[in-house]
């Protein structure tokens, strides 16, 4: 095990360090608390009807027989939801999301999706919920699916959805105009451009344009998604269940079950996986209705299959990059046009793949062309960097072959064209200060991997770079004081990755206290204000200045209260590294002696923080990986694996090495094994993990990283997000490896056997 | 049904409405959680075997029969208990206090009282956990048990904690000096003095002493103790319980079981009733050491015995009082010695007692000498006004005498003596400016009631007065704001009497909303800042203040955000009662409004306050009672019944009168109804709701109550504490009723029909 550190030159006490997280033991002995734990008295158990077609009207569903097998307390189908006039009228907004996750909780006038949920039931135990399912009679009039981007925007086909219209993102946004083009089951397109692309083009020596494909993939979280709802008779609802945002769900539940948001309580459980995907919901709502009906808590806790049916993967995406350069390797123009599939509701992570594929680069004339495409499969959702992976495939295979036709090694084309403090990005803002993708490349070329010799002509070594911009959004964050001197922290975040031992680490870094005397705590709906979603890269460095903050406040307070306690001003008072106080006359009281001077100065003292940072920054990351081919059978076998990464600051590198290894595990996943493979009627064929071929730790060897520190100017300890970028570059490190290796650029992902053995035969008739 | 409310001039909203209580619902539906319905996973069942003894040297605990038994997972016994060396060595403590506790909890070397826990079992079942009980040996030495304040007092009896010291409360208090007097089993003496006694008997035209009894009366809660722990891999503890002060219970359990304060969650359940007798714990700290042991949770719950046997009621107390008055009756001086019980360890509320029994009344020279004695009764616990009913009784008994042989009416006495703004009360301090005695008076006077003709010779009327200092102490709460403008406000006070509700309404009143968008709730102990004990009517007091400061803390954030929304500055915006904003050019703003606007102005608005109130207020209380007397057989029956109060402001008035009405009917109960009957052994005879007999709605009439309310100055809204004074006056408003229809003067309470036969005998017999 290598694992490298480059530290920031300020040094800390407790940041930096490897604790033991707080939920771990709880977690080894098997009493942390997920959604399956829950048991109430009463609990009904549901289950959800799925459509067996992917794309069908609903003409009648008949629920009466259902209904009638004893156990059964409620069946629901789309009429037990509020219309959307019953939204509208209620909420006084906009009708247009609510209408497409009421679709989607339970569909309306036809089904979308090979799985769409088509009716619910809640019965007094779980077999008995499922026999009922066979006994609802629906009637279906089946329809052609869409199941390309290329099919869907064909002017042949029907919109799925009859009334949709194309939005223009930038027009839209710009001056509040709906779109001039309107393309067949394009839900938006958003056009991103800078410079002067024809200008550029015209600059090249070389011009290289190439097709890429990647596949639907899922998150593959092992807790399966669940939810449990008891609706009380004074119309309080209490939802526990596994998400990335508990704020969230309680603002769309409160919208969707049409009661004011104090009266929904959402408690997250401890949550096993969630890679944003855990971020909409789809079951609680029908949880919370069915509770409703009938005065019971009902559970809701999907099989397998269902989870990999009917909640949200990535986009299966196309995407067209032109790329233009001169012969000493500057890249002149670029021009992307990507399309990807967001499933049956509009959404897709097109833009957001299109803003990071150009973000390590210095490029001045650039167009992404982006268009969110409705096909009949289940709506995406968020996966790490969301729709960033497929779009780095394409910028740096690309980039791979120009290195390889200019005859310029490919960290030092990267290196020529790399993005620097002030560069323009592909959205138009400049690129922040703390920007490190020279740092991250210069590592790169000096790591042992990079400078190893390759053993066989049957090995071969790519590497690849990515980014992803940081989110902020809102956090709070509340901490109180104990008369012992330790302190229990609240926040809004949901734990996925070890946050409640990092934003620990930062309020006893800002007190000069011990890990061990700080309880954090996740604190449901009811209990601290709107925090947003753990995801987006967000929580550690946006939490943490909301907890930081709260620190500083405590900070104050504790001072003064020193000060009265030893009858002096509170500018006498000095607040040490290691929390101890001092004042004249070598006065001085330790952190944990404070405690003891509450009660007679006042009282406890709290502090509670909202922050709402806004960030720039963006995190690189860069893997080099070395594969053996078997050009017999197309097998791929991964043999080395070195991750490099611009941190920020590490926190708890332990943890930063954990997210970087398992977003470079899922991203070779994506490169290799992983794929969703549905038939020509839009059937979902492997709906099980045994079919749905995630790589386990025999197919990749352990990943060596890299931290590179360089601080973050827009947080207190330098934080940048880490959990997301390192899905980005496998994808492409892979494919420029397979091509250093046999010399075929693979340009659908995953490369499986039977893909690569087809590319190498095409190589071989040549 | 009369219930009279005399208003201040200040009108409300929300304040003086009667909302629907928020737990109201789920308390009738039964799904408010209590302790009772906890149950996790691998769950044991805790018992506690207990002395059969009141006295007796434990010489040998054989626990190895009852580990041996199938099912029995663990058996401990004091030597499971920190020693008080260890707690020292940890804590840096003094030991005293936590020795008396550890030893409560399980008997060390003696076991003081009949029911005393001497050792404690968890099995798979309760069956076999109570089982394994009587496989338990235990060898004692049976020693002679102390069970009267006199018998303890006697020179010739030992000490039953051999190496106690009396100790003199005022000199440790004023000089830390040791107690000059030592007393047999007698733990600390106070004298409160004022004036010169002597002085002030010499200017008395007549001179009435009594001596005074009253018995031990249990709180009566329907909810009997509870406690549920889990003691997880990481040494971090859970409790669930039944609680009027949960981070109390915290803070002992940390010191108890050697773990910091921040490791100790303690969740406080919906709790069936306290009065006092539920800040103690009792098995809490044993389940949490059996679920170290045996690494499950373990739950433990009171039988209706053990409650009786051994958790905490009033004390026993023998009052003899002297009282001076002149001729036109003006009392010039009062002479008391109140010796009350204990129980088995130091702390009981004498000093309580003495100071609240001359509160209502401005007497120049005064003196009260009390006596806290142990004796082998179980340790006596709070229970509402705390050692004032059995003072109030022996004092306004006397009163009464004193009108009757002066032939002054005893309102009018009681006028003539009353306190007022200035008066100097028993322990020397200012009586407060909000005093409300006279107003008190002359609403009795003025009452239907106290005006109607008696229809009846055996029919008689009493009337007393009582007081009771309201407690300050610490409260946090905290509260934000939802993006629907509901509110979720959460505080660290216990719900017993509606304080969701007080507490809600304050800041509903506060912000100008209504009161049906604030969700209150309890926070747990990690969620929150220290709170105290819901108890000495300080909860609607203090944590009100603390929610008032919350709101607004609010309302300037509220400002803030609505100018930075309008672009103006904050000082031209107006925040209107009914919590809309104006602004200058018809600018507006509704609260409701007020969420829409919080993500784009810089997220969630939140506040927390800690406060720490000093409070002089003291609240009075009056009772009229009318009681038919049969003489045959001294049985009484209340016929009419009728509470004054200052309640300051009433929040919720139906709160506040059924904290009234509740209180006279336990006060009722004292009086005439309820008592431990022990035997010469100290056996406890009684141990059983159908033997010891609490009122019922069958022996008394609803209580008609006037709330007058003179406003606190020390609260926002005016808020005196009012739940426990109501107890103080029934004591002798019933024993001077009885003299009034029959002429003999109960001095022993209660007076139930044996007593009050033999003392008509002894009238008849004269």
């Amino acid at each position: 095990m290598v694992s490298t550190q480059k530290k920031a030159d300020k040094t800390y006490k407790v940041i930096g360090t490897r604790p033991v997280r707080p939920d771990g033991l709880d977690k080894v002995t098997g009493r942390a608390k997920y959604g399956a734990d829950i048991q109430l008295p009463g609990m009904l158990f549901g289950r959800v009807l799925r459509s067996p077609h992917a794309h069908a009207i609903i003409k009648k569903i008949d629920t009466s027989k259902a209904l009638a097998l004893p156990g059964v307390k409620s069946v629901i189908t789309h009429k037990d939801l509020p219309t959307a006039a019953d939204i509208a009228l209620d909420l006084g907004e906009t009708t247009s999301n609510m209408k497409w996750l009421c679709d989607k909780v339970l569909a309306a006038e036809k089904a979308l999706f090979h799985g769409h949920a088509i009716a619910a039931v809640a019965a007094v135990d779980p077999h008995i919920a499922e026999d009922a399912l066979a006994l609802i009679d629906v009637e279906y009039e089946i329809l052609e699916p869409v199941l390309s981007v290329h099919t869907a925007m064909d002017k042949k086909t029907p919109n799925i959805h009859p009334n949709m219209k194309t939005v223009d993102m930038i027009a839209r946004f710009q001056a509040g105009e709906p779109s001039k083009v309107q393309i067949n089951n394009v839900a938006s397109i958003l056009d991103l451009e800078l410079g002067d692309l024809d200008a550029g083009f015209k600059e090249a020596d070389i011009i290289i344009e190439r097709e890429f494909e990647t596949g639907t993939y899922h998150q593959g979280y092992i807790e399966s998604h669940n939810g449990t709802a008891q609706w009380n008779e004074n119309d309080e609802v209490t939802v526990w269940l596994s998400t990335q945002g508990h704020f969230n769900a309680r603002d769309v539940l409160s919208k969707l079950l049409q009661v004011p948001m104090s009266k929904v309580k959402v408690i997250p459980m401890e949550i096993g996986g969630g890679f944003g995907g855990k971020i909409p919901m789809y079951m609680e709502p029908l949880a919370a209705i069915m509770s409703k009906q009938t005065g019971k808590p009902v559970k809701m806790h999907m099989q397998r299959d269902e989870v990999l049916l009917a909640t949200g993967p990535t986009s299966a995406t196309y995407i067209k990059v032109k790329v233009g350069a001169k012969n000493d390797g500057t890249i002149v123009a670029a021009d992307a046009y990507l399309a990807y599939e967001s499933g049956a509701y509009p959404g897709s992570p097109v833009g957001a793949g299109a803003a990071s594929m150009f973000l390590p680069y210095n490029i001045a004339n650039l167009r992404a062309h982006c268009l969110d495409v409705i096909v009949n499969k289940p709506h995406t959702a968020a996966y790490r960097a969301p729709g960033t992976p497929a779009a780095a495939f394409a910028i740096e295979s690309i980039i791979d072959e120009l290195a390889e036709k200019l005859e310029i090694d490919p960290i030092t084309i990267r290196m020529h064209n790399a993005a620097e403090e002030g560069t323009r990005t592909s959205d138009g803002r400049l690129a922040p200060a703390s920007l490190a993708v020279k740092e991250l490349l210069e590592e790169a070329q000096a790591t042992e991997h990079w400078n190893a010799e390759l053993s066989d002509p049957s090995i071969g070594r790519g590497i690849a770079i990515g980014a992803w911009g940081n989110a902020g959004l809102e956090s709070n964050a509340y901490a109180s004081i104990n008369s012992d001197g330790t302190i229990n922290l609240n926040t809004g975040s949901v734990d996925i990755g070890g946050q409640r031992a990092s934003l620990a680490m930062q309020l006893a870094e800002t007190l000069g206290v011990d890990y061990d005397s700080i309880k954090p705590q996740v604190s449901d709906t009811d209990s601290i204000g709107y925090t947003a979603v753990t995801g987006g890269s967000r929580t550690t460095f946006a939490s943490g200045i909301a907890v930081v903050e709260v620190g500083n406040k405590l900070k104050e307070q504790i001072i003064d209260r020193v000060a009265t306690f030893w009858e002096i001003d509170a500018s006498q008072v000095h607040y040490g590294d290691d929390g101890t106080l001092n004042g004249p006359e070598d006065k001085s009281i330790k952190f944990s002696g404070i405690g003891k001077i509450l009660s007679r100065t006042g009282g406890t003292i709290q502090a509670s923080a909202t922050v709402k940072p806004n960030t720039q920054v963006a995190t690189f990351g860069c893997h080099i990986v070395d594969v053996k081919v078997d050009e017999e059978t197309g097998k791929v076998d991964i043999l080395r694996s070195t991750a490099l990464q611009d941190v920020g600051k590490a926190i708890h590198p332990a943890y930063v090495e954990g997210q970087i290894q398992g977003g470079i595990l899922q991203g070779i996943g994506m490169a290799l094994y992983e794929e969703y493979y549905y038939d020509d009627k839009g059937i979902l064929k492997n709906a099980s993990l045994l079919d749905y071929r995630m790589p386990t730790s025999y197919d990749v060897p352990f990943t060596e990283t890299t931290l590179i520190e360089k601080p973050n100017p827009g947080h207190p300890f330098g934080v940048k997000g880490v959990g997301e970028v390192p899905i980005v570059p496998p994808l492409a490190a892979v494919a420029n490896a397979i091509y250093n290796a046999v010399g075929v650029r693979p340009n659908i992902l995953p490369v499986n056997p039977r893909r690569l053995s087809v590319l190498l035969k095409e190589k071989n008739k040549k």
